[in-house]
């Protein structure tokens, strides 16, 4: 049975495992919860409430095991299977995006890459076959496919999102910037760049 | 002056007008708080809400004037002088947002690209000179560059960005996926593709 938890708690979750697998091998085998804090800008308390979501309270002489802590923020967000994951429009940002996630390692496993350009079609991109979008609805069947990372150009973003739902994709990293207007139990994720560049721009002092 | 908004009101706001510059030209002069919300899927008071906030008000009978919302949104959040903005890495990522950035069309300026790969210094791409990153400083001021989008690689994350903030960058988009301390009056957001993946990962149904 999954934990129910918060948005932002998973997102903090993510981010002391991340800090802590480069901790791992050259620093202590303990961490305290100030010294985690301090790290990514949060107080001791909300990362002892987090990690107590997760069943685990830290030892007041040595704070937290960092190795157990790993594993129990693994056993709660990760799926055992791991998480297979299609990206989907290979130009010159699906590229990028693929070769960054292939090169920060992670349980994420992109398993497709799907196009409509007979050119990259039947290649291997960072090692990830490219397929035809045409045939996207058998593949992510096949492969067992939950993510879609969905780079294409924004005219090909709303009709590409609605397919892969159909194809039975339960969650969407969207970089395209158009809205998409997907079912309640579709999980979406928006990398808008040009929003979050006018807000950064509206909040910066002059 | 400028108007206090919440981020998630602005973050609305920039939405609403990239909608709207695409409705313009092919639809009718006004539009209905109601339809401007269902493209977002949000309620029309909230619509409602964050237009008063910026001094408008719809007409009962045709809605809203699209014109002088677009003309109000960017009097609202767009500086008079234009935004101008640094990239800065240029790995496949940098490469790839920059290409993004340039084809979207908005009023973000990239001016300076800044690397430390001699090969890609004193190169033009996408139209924008490319500089070497211990020039960031002069080039910076004498740009006028309020704004760091970093695509780094994560080993130069930390460095790179104290660099930028003491050569007068107020906002950065972090890309890295590298925790950045800065001082509160920075602007800071994240585009953590491996968080995000792993949250889109927690939340979805098996």
């Amino acid at each position: 049975m999954k934990l129910k938890l918060p948005a932002r708690t998973v997102e903090r979750l993510s981010k002391y495992r991340r800090l802590l697998e480069g901790y791992n091998d050259k620093e202590d085998t303990h961490i305290y919860s100030h010294h985690l804090a301090g790290m990514l800008n949060l107080t001791p308390e909300q990362v002892r409430r987090d990690l107590m979501l997760i069943g685990l309270s830290g030892n007041h002489r040595r704070g937290y095991n960092v190795r157990e802590l790993v594993q129990m923020i693994g056993k709660t967000i990760d799926r055992k299977e791991g998480q297979r994951l299609a990206l989907v429009g290979l130009g010159n940002l699906g590229r990028a995006v693929l070769g960054f996630i292939m090169k920060e390692g992670s349980n994420m496993n992109v398993v497709a890459v799907f196009d409509i350009d007979s050119n990259k079609v039947n290649t291997l991109i960072s090692g990830v076959p490219c397929f035809n979008l045409d045939d996207a609805k058998p593949i992510i069947k096949r492969e067992n496919i939950g993510i879609a990372i969905l780079t294409v150009p924004r005219e090909a973003a709303v009709n590409t999102a609605t397919l892969l739902i159909q194809s039975g994709i339960k969650g969407i990293l969207n970089f395209t910037s158009v809205h998409l207007d997907v079912p309640p139990e579709i999980y979406l994720k928006d990398y808008d760049i040009i929003t979050s560049l006018e807000e950064i721009g509206f909040f910066i002092k002059d």
